[in-house]
Order: C-alpha cells, then structure tokens, then sequence
C-alpha cells in the first residue's frame, strides 16, 4: 500500500468521511453508497469515488460498500489504528477551544497536557487536562512519548516552543501561530492559519462577481 | 482572468504568500525570488512556480518578481481588494479566538458583531468586537449588508444559524460546528474541521513508521 503518495486533500477528505462512516456504523447501517457518503460528508460525490479508487476495490457495483470495513480501512489509512498522544502548547482562547474540541477526543487523540507560562493558570483544568507549566513541557513529553505538539501561543515564542519539541522527540507539530517555523526534515509539521478559510470564501465570492 | 478555475489549493496558498509579501513589503524589499517566496512563506519552491504560473508573467527571469505589483495582484484574485463584512454566532473559546484573531483583523475582514443566546454574555465586549442577542441576528446581517457568516455553535444549533444567515442575505458561510449544512447552492459554504489537521499528521507518520 503506497498510501504515502496520496494528495493531501484526499486524506482530509478521508478524515471527513470516517467521521460519517463512524455515525452510520453507530446507527447500524451495513452498506453505503458513494453517494450517500458524498451526501453525508457534504463532499461532492466525484470526489468520493476519486477518492475511494485510491483504495482498489472496497464495494461491489450496485450494491455499495460495507460500511464496517471501508471505515476501518480509512481509519487504519490515517494512522487512527494507533494511539496518538498530543500536548498543547498556549492556553489563551484558542488552546482552549483545542483542548475541549469535541473532534479531537472523539478520535484516538488523548491530550495529555496544556502548558502555559501564566502562573495563574497552572493547575486549571479543561475536560479533565490540566495546565502545567512550560518549564516542564521537555520533561512530561519524554516520560509521556509524546507524539504531537500543538502551538497555539503568541508568534514571538512559536519557534522557541517548536525547538523544545524537536529536542524532546515529538514527531509532529500542529502550528496555529501565523509564522513560518523552522524545523528539522524528519518533523512533520503543518501550519494551520485560519484566514486562509476566510479567504477562499472571499475568492469565491468575488470570482462569481466577476464573471 | 479565468481566475476561478484555480484549485482551491492553490488559493489557499496564495493567501499565505500575499501574508508574506505584506511582511517583505513593509519592509521595502522591491524584488523577489519564487525561492524566496517559498522559504518566507513555508512552502515548497515546486509549489510557488507553480501556483504563481497561473497568473501568467509577473516576474522577470533572474530578476524575481516586482514584490508590489505582485502582492496587489494576488490581494485582489483573493477578493482582498474589497472590504468584507463578518458576523460571528457562538461565543465560546472558539468564537472569542476568531474574534480576537489578528489575521483577520489584518486584512479586509471588519467583525460586526458577536452572537450568542447566552444573555450573560450580551454586552462584552472582545477587541472592540460587542457580544448581541442571537435574537437581533438578521435584523444586524440586513443593516449592515454583512457578507460572511462564520458559525461556531454547537452542532444542535449549526443548521438553524444557517437558516438565518441564508435568510437575511449572506453570501457565505464559514462553519466549525462538526456536521453537514444544508445551504442554497449560490451561498458559498466551507467546513473547517480541527481534526482533519491532526489526522493528516498522523497519515504521514503513519505512513512514514509502514515504509
């Protein structure tokens, strides 16, 4: 399986429908058609089977694909046969809503910890994870094998929270400050900047107006 | 300009480059490399030449491109040449974090107000952004011609919020709450889903730790 090679966009996608598929599967459903996972998924339905051809033969013609094995081969796609631990780095608005995200417990996700370097917050606790201090943030991802850090801090200490989870061992970095971080190849690293979602709304808009 | 058949990718990228020529321009740098566009803004040199190929000759062989020009152009593919409208329902950590967040405030993106249910919130005030009553939602969206609505409620509350917003005239919908909306084809809706960007972290791990 050279699932490696895969464009980016389908493996969000994939995210997307495994959330569906998880639903139906809870609700019974056995089979499903590419076209009620594009309904579901709010995808369009040539995405859907572009996106499922990556995967060879997971349906049968006029029947549809059983809903059990197509959504624990996705998940199994995206790693989410595994356990991920993920320690979040910022508790200001942002690293909270992070924190209590609904999607992020609903999956394999456990947070292990929130850290800040604002004494006055040490020791609040969000959906059972508490914040600990930044001091201690290279200790705890080593006893605890961290794999992800997620950065939701001010753009003047993103690079300096970045290099503490590369010298601890993290494997990933999930970047919410608006910088560009530097970080060794091995790492992989995804900046995530909310305007950009903004922007391609305001593109479409104004693209229609000016057809 | 045909610019609407650009794959949303590519939009999403521009708009982190039109964030990095806005730094560069500030800073009165006059020419620059793809390579440089590429290193500032944390994207591949592959991804830049081509992305920018779509906007035909902008730049000069072994020159670079003209940084102004460049930008300006770029600002208005993205619509950013106009000025935009944004309401905000849901006023949890998410919601105060979209509020409060400098990006959008950085470019074109005027927050009218806040909304929320919750009478106890009605009256805050976050940036000089003011928390109203849900209640007074599509009296404020026809007032003040908002053009964007972003939804940041729990996902019981979701489809009547954009109900509300389809109704009272706006043109796109920007939607964190977890699930599917049902929206006219000619309002421009995107989902952004906080896990998707944990999940294709953990693909490339994944796929990585199977090679």
């Amino acid at each position: 399986m050279k699932s490696y090679k895969i464009p980016e966009a389908t493996i969000a996608r994939l995210s997307v429908y495994s959330r569906y598929l998880s639903k139906v599967e809870q609700q019974g459903l056995e089979l499903i058609s590419s076209g009620e996972i594009a309904e579901g998924s709010g995808v369009s339905p040539a995405h859907v089977r572009k996106d499922l051809a990556y995967f060879g033969e997971f349906g049968t013609r006029g029947v549809g694909y059983n809903v059990k094995e197509l959504h624990r081969h996705i998940l199994k796609i995206l790693g989410l046969d595994l356990k991920w631990k993920v320690v979040i780095v910022g508790v200001g608005h942002l690293g909270t809503a992070l924190a209590m995200y609904r999607g992020f417990r609903d999956r394999k996700f456990e947070i292990v910890s929130l850290f800040d370097v604002d004494e006055s917050k040490f020791g609040k606790v969000y959906e059972g994870i508490e914040v600990k201090p930044f001091n201690d943030l290279e200790k705890i991802i080593k006893e605890e094998n961290v794999d992800i850090g997620i950065i939701t801090t001010p753009t003047s200490s993103a690079q300096s929270v970045a290099d503490i989870f590369v010298n601890s061992g993290i494997k990933a970095i999930l970047n919410f400050a608006p910088c560009v971080l530097n970080v060794p190849y091995n790492i992989e690293l995804r900046n995530v900047d909310l305007a950009v979602n903004l922007e391609v709304l305001t593109f479409n808009i104004a693209s229609k107006q000016k057809k």
